[in-house]
């Protein structure tokens, strides 16, 4: 047995030995950052040592952050710590006064490119199509618009499909709210239950209060609506800065007619509001009368295996808007999505209605039926597993080709991160580099009304492959050289 | 043979005897109105004359508007005259300022009823889905989900899908208009194409010139955006009063920035602009620099067998915003419309990105597939007779049941009636007291800014059976009682 022979002819412990071959094994590259490493059990059965052993030498490799656990799923091999850039440090900008938005033309051009099929896609937050559950969707839509035919061609008028708004209300519970399902109303995706609740809330000329940096498409809708853009400092760890929100608010409180936050896994940091900053950001808000525009459509791809709560759950008045939609977990062109809209519910059902009548029926016939029998759970587990592994690889992968000082953030959900770039690099002639060798990223010009952030870049880790992984080489080299002809 | 038999024992000419005959089928009720009448060749053979003669007796019958013939189709118990109510007169209001819009809170109490299933339905402008080809779409839907798997889950980002946009650029043609699919972007049915032109044109205190009467979602459109409407009295045969248009843009041309007009089989009157007047009306607001929003989603409706031109065929310069949708002919739940912008495109597009990313990507599929393979000119021509039988059968039972001095019109497409009662009838009453009887209902005072019309209301000939008409019939007594109330 390796138990006694190792005890005998070594002095060091037997779980040392053990986690030392897995060390090894991770050195060596066998292992690679994000794959999980063998079970204890199998561990345990083929170096012929205890259970007990294993959990220790785990434990310990833990200790080390060389590997994390992930409730239920076993472990993994941590992102490389000491080669890992650190995290981008947001600096409070110092608080303007609303702005009125005029988004630099860049904007037309960069959202044309997002969309070319002929450039590898970094910079698009959309999900990657091998994770999503195509045919039995498409199986479900062809199942249940023959089960409701009549259904499927009638309107499904405001608030929408009530077999569709009872499990909506019913996964409601993991995120702590309990709702019914007339207080939700379906939309044609989360863009369009910011949108209106946004022409609910908001008058031209009225002031939101927003992140920064903050999800581009949601600037350009403030910019379209006519309203003015309060910019909050955002930390890439916990989210927007409350203090600065509260500063915010005494000074400008008679003019925000509304505040938009994506709570969990933010677009584009990645930062999630903790528990109690959800509560505290709640109690703020209904102190200052000022609407909670809550976005959520990222919270149910945490990497944890429990998805986060959400700051509607400590509503008690129906302040807070909840918006979130299935696009980025089932279907994105199904355009479905939902808000909670707490006491504006009346007067969102009537601006979905006057905004386009109805949301598309069998649409939300498939997304009911797949949300009731589609194991739509187990589905999130399995697509949470893998962007965790692709985020942890885009990370380390950052840190391995990217110039010194480059720093990333560490999102615990999502697929996005969010990159910092040393020195004076201007992510603007990068994103123009990167477009030459037919890799698309967002430009971090495009999350602030001022144009704020050209040092930064969104990448998105939807997907990882050799071809992912030699662009993001190719990138860490553009900006390398950017570097140098600065010196 | 009867021919010579008649011409030796009666004076009269031969054709004047087969004319005799179908008049006398018709006054005993054996033919009612908007039935077919026998073929000529059929008539021919059973009354033993010659082709000829029938021809000539048809053509009698005709001038005394007897029967009518319909292109292709044969010809058909013409609505009794005599019996039938005189049209409305829409007495030109005096011209107003543009006003505000605070629309009476009848409005939230009247649409929840209109979509009550416990009532039957004659107030609300949905198709009859009996008329829908709900089986065939649903398989298309199912089919091409199947064959285009991953384009079905993905954004079908603005302008939309690309097969459907060519199949409504070549339909354009008959409506007189030669557009290529990138001037035209797919939207979540009509009210959203005219929502985001009204959206993309207005800003909140301009003035948007609509006809009135209006379709009651139009005018809370208006109020929700906060834009002032002028109305323009409009005709139940010819429309929007071009007169009157350009005396009010006389006035008040530098405050209006748009003018919104349901060209054809307009909704509630039913009437369409005459080809002539929609050039001018094109002419007229390119001259005032007003941009028109063109609403044509009856256009497919048309009784005759080709449908009507629309002002957009006119558009030298781009100021027509035409929109349109497939939830009056196929599927409303689909949310299927599009429009074809003008110079405003690339704006529509990127307010469409920015309502709600995309219109939902299978709907796009099937209705791409109907209108390429699924014989949508031969569901129309099938529908037209149906809505045309239909109209005629209603507009005949309300000659027969309403009381004297009734007037409604003489849509040539639709299904959309509009009753002027005499009197001091009040519809809002009329309605309550219908609505105790479980019938459906909409008044007149939903189709103006300042609750005019309250002696009209609106009825939807979608269908046809006993239940109908004795509604009608009741609906007859109703206003009748009122009337002798007042005496």
């Amino acid at each position: 047995m390796l138990d006694s022979a190792v005890r005998t002819h070594k002095k060091q412990p037997l779980y040392e030995e053990v986690a030392q071959r897995i060390c090894h094994l991770i050195e060596q590259g066998t292992l690679r950052p994000g794959e999980r490493v063998p079970s204890i059990r199998s561990l345990s059965k083929q170096m012929q040592v205890s259970i007990n052993t294993v959990k220790e030498a785990y434990g310990q490799l833990e200790d080390r952050q060389l590997i994390e656990a992930r409730p239920q799923s076993g472990y993994y091999v941590r992102v490389r710590f000491p080669e890992l850039p650190a995290e981008p440090e947001i600096n409070p900008p110092v608080l303007h006064h609303p702005s009125e938005i005029n988004l630099p033309d860049i904007y037309q051009r960069v959202m044309r490119d997002l969309l070319d099929p002929e450039l590898l896609q970094l910079g698009i937050a959309t999900p990657n199509y091998m994770l999503l559950p195509v045919e039995k969707l498409n199986r479900m839509l062809a199942r249940e618009t023959r089960r409701f035919a009549r259904q499927s061609v009638a309107y499904e008028l405001p608030p929408g499909n009530l077999r569709l708004r009872q499990q909506i209300a019913r996964r409601l519970l993991l995120s702590g709210c309990t709702l019914s399902p007339d207080q939700i109303v379906i939309t044609s995706g989360c863009v369009e239950a910011v949108a209106l609740s946004l022409r609910t809330l908001c008058q031209r000329g009225d002031t939101v209060v927003i992140e920064t940096p903050f999800y581009f498409n949601f600037l350009q809708l403030i910019e379209e609506l006519g309203l003015k853009a309060l910019e909050i400092p955002s930390s890439p760890r916990g989210g927007i800065s409350l203090e600065a929100l509260e500063y915010a608010l005494e000074r400008n409180a008679e003019k925000v007619s509304a505040c938009l936050v994506i709570s969990n896994f933010n677009n584009p940091l990645g930062s999630s509001l903790a528990e109690t900053d959800k509560q505290r950001l709640v109690e703020l808000l209904e102190h200052f009368k000022v609407p909670l525009i809550e976005d959520d459509i990222y919270g149910d791809l945490s990497f944890a295996n429990d998805r986060p709560g959400v700051a509607k759950a400590f509503d008690k008045t129906g302040n807070v808007l909840l918006c979130s939609s299935f696009s980025k977990t089932l279907a994105p062109g199904y355009r479905v999505g939902w808000i909670a809209a707490g006491r504006f519910q009346d007067r969102i059902e009537r601006g979905k209605m006057l905004a386009g009548v109805a949301t598309a029926s069998p649409p939300q016939q498939a997304i009911a039926e797949f949300l009731a029998n589609g194991g739509y759970e187990y589905h999130l587990r399995s697509i949470r597993r893998s962007y965790a592994r692709q985020v942890a690889l885009m990370q380390d992968a950052i840190g391995r080709f990217f110039p010194e000082g480059t720093r990333v953030s560490r999102p615990q959900g999502g697929f996005i991160l969010w990159v910092e770039l040393p020195g004076m690099i201007d992510s603007l002639l990068l994103y123009e580099q990167a477009k030459a060798l037919r890799i698309g990223i967002a430009p971090g010009q495009l999350f602030s009304i001022k144009g704020k952030f050209h040092h930064c870049i969104r990448l998105s880790a939807t997907l990882w492959d050799p071809a992912v992984e030699e662009a993001i080489k190719s990138l860490g080299q553009l900006a390398q050289r950017q570097l140098e002809l600065q010196k």
